[in-house]
């Protein structure tokens, strides 16, 4: 037995799965927040909007107000990183129902004598509610209405007695939401971003030496000229030599084989220590700095399994699960057998010490000054474990940032995004058909998964190479990194392969690269003319340049009359930045078609000329309307990626 | 920190406002449940579906099945009315995904020694675990799997062992679903039933003379006859005297006018007595008990409201609000008065002894043995109050039933729904067009609406005259009731009022009838040769006979090329029995035209003839595939209920 407030508000959005996992969001967007707020009866409402951060206590209030059919919307803004709490607050609104009563009576020529003692009555309890400068002028305004006769019908539905009281609600018996949701506040580069991914041990200038930070430092200029904000490494530490995989997966390394940088851990060290190939710590921290002053943030891989020659396997045996034979349990995906790695076992009655250790991993490198990480496989490591760790990193280290790199069934990959992992890859790599990306795309930003789930969209990467570029060849390349580049805020490739068009598998029908850099050292010709190196500059500057392209919940598919021309815009808040991009996804004829634009979500008027600026060739061109022609490919770039601008050529 | 189980369970299917509310089903129906159940890594699991009664400890489990993309289901059937609750449990399967990693080793020709040692481990474990009968069997396995070689490999593929092992999962990690869900179990009639609305008063066969409960008596024998199952009276309590209402809404009333039933209460006393002029409390129980040999569950009228006359007003004066200058705060909706109704105050010091007093009055009637209660206005009093009311009242008997007449916003009406009441009035009366129809049912039996949300359909009621009944007359009195009763397994009409086809408004553009029976006796013609009566007896007994017109969520909707005939089937469960019905919704013209029939949910086949037997009149056909010939109206009725069965006509 109950008797709480009459006010009901549920149905709150965002909300993910019931308040079990936060909402996402970069310093300075909006958190729009609606929900179905009613009463019994026939009386008018209140509400409000309540969010703070999670390390304060006091609310701070926005205004809450009615859409329609019982719907009200508020927002508020999140300037920091961290977590807020946001909750709902509605109550009965007596005085704004009295008025519109009286209103009605009194149109009706009804007698309000005794209405206006009743309203009275409400005006001067808000007065004592008050307690504040409004109170002498609120106990005025009830004796006015007290007295009655014209005068007191003219103050009670008049537009300052409104406001005043609307000022002073009665919310002794709001209803406030059974639920604080928490909003996950990160800095902008979880939002948007452009990754390159890098083995420093291919830096070298010379052909078969294997390359040094000090190398690699030699390569930033050329990263940052076009235009990348991350630069990722594969795993910089020490290599094990039991099982050591040779060139193209052989079963046995040969003499120089530097094996697999993902099969972690060797005399020389584990994960917190340093490839004596690639330098020292000291190397690695001078590496940081000057990539940092290229305008490149370095982002270190988190795998956490071992070559069976990492120290953990001698120091730490319980990690891992032993056969019956006495060996240690070697990863495997039957018939397939990956002996030169060791995965932990989550399972073991010695877990805490475990994740303690991991955790201490994570801590190691942000002390090294390293905020992003791109986690190997999290899919196959338990969902508690990353909830834990990365609540704890984020707990000290707001500021840090995950990619899950989780290439696996979708379910599984938004659980992940869930328990806390910033960023994560996609099915982009094998969405190739312009019914495919408008569906994947259409799911990714106009759904609540986009409440949680960061898309980071990759072409290429030193495990994939994906059919359509083995066949579709620099045309093919050039269309997928266009699609990355504006239909992710964050994306990234695979270099100098990506940019160079490498195209050659391992077998027919794979997707591994031949003579794959993971097995061994590669000498990059970056330097050839048809590399695409321009191309990809201009596009990260008109990534930077644009606003439109630094979020993903603006995509829009327009139509086009062709299966093969794909095509969709981008815009920033409030419109103040459109793009307008175009794609032909045939890597071999050209195509042209006419589009049907959707002109609302342009931002612009039927019949009106604007001009459409392509960012990556400067070419300009007069449009109107939904219908205009465009032709793509073969021998022209088989992209546009348009600037949209009100009025005419000039 | 927590190491708990790696398999999580999320999206659960029913599951009503995060288990915030039951679900509702009838004894004798399934519950079917899904969920989306994964792990980390490429184990296989095992999951379970749990259920009990609310009142027992023990879980029944039932089997749970892969569907496909990590979705699960599993179902049970609910056999007692009350509450069940439901939950689910899935683990990691570690001998299926054992003997499925061993059959690709042994496929891959592997040796598999230390495999079998593994599996040997899992099964002479399941056998400790058991300890029963298996245990035996399960320790020799063991031995056979150590031994190893062809005879272990063998076994450790054999269906035997695995059906053996599937018998004896290791749980002893398992996740269990982190809430209970609730089902709300009714009795059939909560699901089913067509409900008759009669004036006790207007059943004197003299002109002008109250009628009696001796005289509805005499009554029953013709509203069995038409095959009716709930016979719902408006209040039957004495009526006030103060502002009494007089014929057609007039401010006063005559002498002998009787005043409207629904305001309740006068010096004869209130809630819990029988009006005078309609009999004895023991003339009451007679006329239920009679009603019962008929076929007939009598349901009251539940007003929570009073008339300045009540017993109430003066014994309990803290239990409705006052106006400043001392009197009663009187029902209005500004600025309409009605001055002889006093709402409660719900927001009164006072209000558990309100909330007592009101469940003694339901408790009072339970004991005269009323079990259905239609509720009026449940939308003006607090939701907190109806959720105490009617959970109180099921937990002591759970076979009452509680129908919200309210007509208002539909996050209201839905929201009562969720809180307790079995059945709901709906929007049907106002629904008239075929998109607006195919629309709104297809919300309230293809949505999960259905599992909180039972429909009661209306054509008319004392209070709705429909414009499209006033203007379409007889026909369209057909039409609404054949819709009404095939659309929905509940439904209701106000007789005799329906059946005669009263159609006069009290002005043009009302909804009110002309000399409406609330406000005046009525004596009915109801041998009029035009009467329905015959009609809707046919209706009421094929609604019987039809297992398919027992439940809403098989509806599906069929295309037919014209506008004005809507066409839908229905079928029991396992499509035992389908039901087809085509309506003409314009009264003034024939119009025919070809179906489009969506043969699977038929059960046909293509290109094999069926029959359809009209059963109104009869009438078969022979009809092939989808598309066929419908003509209804002028002069023929204007709908079809047919029953479909297999094969050609005889």
């Amino acid at each position: 037995m109950d008797n709480g407030s009459r006010v009901v508000i549920e149905h709150v959005v965002p909300e993910v799965d019931c308040g079990r996992f936060p909402i996402k969001r970069t310093v300075g967007e909006r958190v729009r927040v609606e929900a179905d707020i009613f009463a019994d009866g026939h009386d008018l409402l209140g509400a409000v909007l309540q969010y703070r951060r999670e390390d304060t206590s006091r609310w701070t209030e926005a205004p809450m107000t009615l859409v329609e059919n019982d719907r009200w919307r508020g927002e508020f803004t999140v300037s920091d990183v961290g977590r807020y709490r946001y909750t709902l607050q509605a109550w009965i609104d007596r005085f704004g129902s009295w008025a519109r009563d009286l209103a009605r009576m009194v149109a009706a020529k009804q007698d309000v004598a005794v209405e206006l003692e009743i309203g009275s009555a409400l005006v001067r309890a808000a007065g004592r509610r008050g307690n504040d400068a409004d109170a002498p002028r609120l106990a005025a305004y009830a004796d006015v209405l007290r007295r009655g006769g014209d005068e007191g019908a003219r103050l009670a539905l008049s537009d300052e007695l409104e406001a005043l009281m609307a000022s002073h609600p009665d919310r002794e018996r709001a209803a406030t939401y059974e639920r604080q949701l928490v909003v996950h506040v990160d800095r902008l580069r979880a939002r948007f971003g452009a990754w390159y991914e890098m083995f420093p041990r291919s830096c070298a200038p010379e052909a078969g030496r294997h390359g040094t930070f000090a190398d690699a430092e030699a390569r930033l200029p050329y990263v940052a000229a076009m235009g990348f904000d991350v630069l990722y490494l594969p795993p910089i530490h020490p290599i094990g030599r039991t099982h050591r995989k040779g060139r193209n997966n052989a079963e046995t390394a040969g003499p120089g084989d530097p094996g697999s940088p993902w099969a972690i851990g060797a005399s020389e060290g584990g994960h917190k220590s340093i490839h004596p190939d690639l330098g020292t710590l000291d190397d690695f921290t001078r590496f940081v700095q000057s990539a940092r002053r290229h305008g490149l943030e370095v982002a270190l891989d988190l795998s956490f399994q071992c070559s069976p020659d990492h120290p953990y396997v001698r120091e730490h045996p319980q990690w891992f699960r032993r056969r019956p034979d006495g060996t240690v349990q070697y990863a495997a995906n039957p018939p397939k057998r990956y002996q030169d790695i060791y995965p932990f076992d989550f399972d073991t009655a010695g877990w805490r010490p475990l994740w303690e250790e991991l955790r201490s991993i994570v801590r190691f490198w942000v002390e090294h000054d390293i905020r992003i990480f791109r986690v190997d496989n999290p899919h196959t490591k338990p969902f508690a474990f990353w909830e834990w760790l990365i609540g704890e990193t984020m707990r000290a280290e707001p500021d840090v940032l995950f990619l899950s790199e989780a290439f696996t069934r979708p379910k599984v990959m938004y659980r992940l995004a869930k328990l806390g992992f910033t960023q994560s890859y996609t099915y982009f790599t094998w969405r190739t058909t312009k019914p495919e990306l408008e569906a994947y795309f259409t799911e990714l930003t106009g759904t609540p998964v986009r409440e949680y789930f960061r898309p980071n969209l990759w072409p290429n990467t030193p495990d994939i190479l994906h059919a359509s570029l083995q066949e579709g060849g620099r045309p093919a390349f050039i269309s997928r990194l266009v699609l990355a580049a504006t239909l992710g805020a964050n994306y990234g490739i695979y270099g100098p392969a990506f940019e160079l068009c490498v195209r050659r598998a391992a077998d027919p029908g794979s997707e591994e690269y031949l003579d794959a850099e993971k097995y061994q050292l590669v000498r990059w010709d970056i330097g050839r003319s048809d590399s695409l190196m321009d191309l990809i500059g201009r596009l990260n500057r008109a990534r930077h340049e644009h606003a439109a392209l630094w979020s993903d919940w603006s995509l829009r598919f327009h139509r086009v009359d062709n299966e093969q021309l794909i095509c969709y815009s981008k815009s920033a808040p409030d419109s103040a930045d459109v793009v307008l991009v175009v794609v032909n996804l045939d890597p071999e004829r050209v195509q042209d078609g006419w589009t049907a634009l959707d002109l609302d979500a342009l931002g612009l008027a039927a019949d009106v000329p604007y001009t459409v600026r392509d960012l990556l060739t400067g070419a300009r061109y007069e449009w109107r309307g939904a219908r205009n022609y465009v032709q793509l490919g073969a021998g022209a770039l088989p992209a546009h990626v348009f600037h949209v601008e009100p009025g005419g050529a000039a």
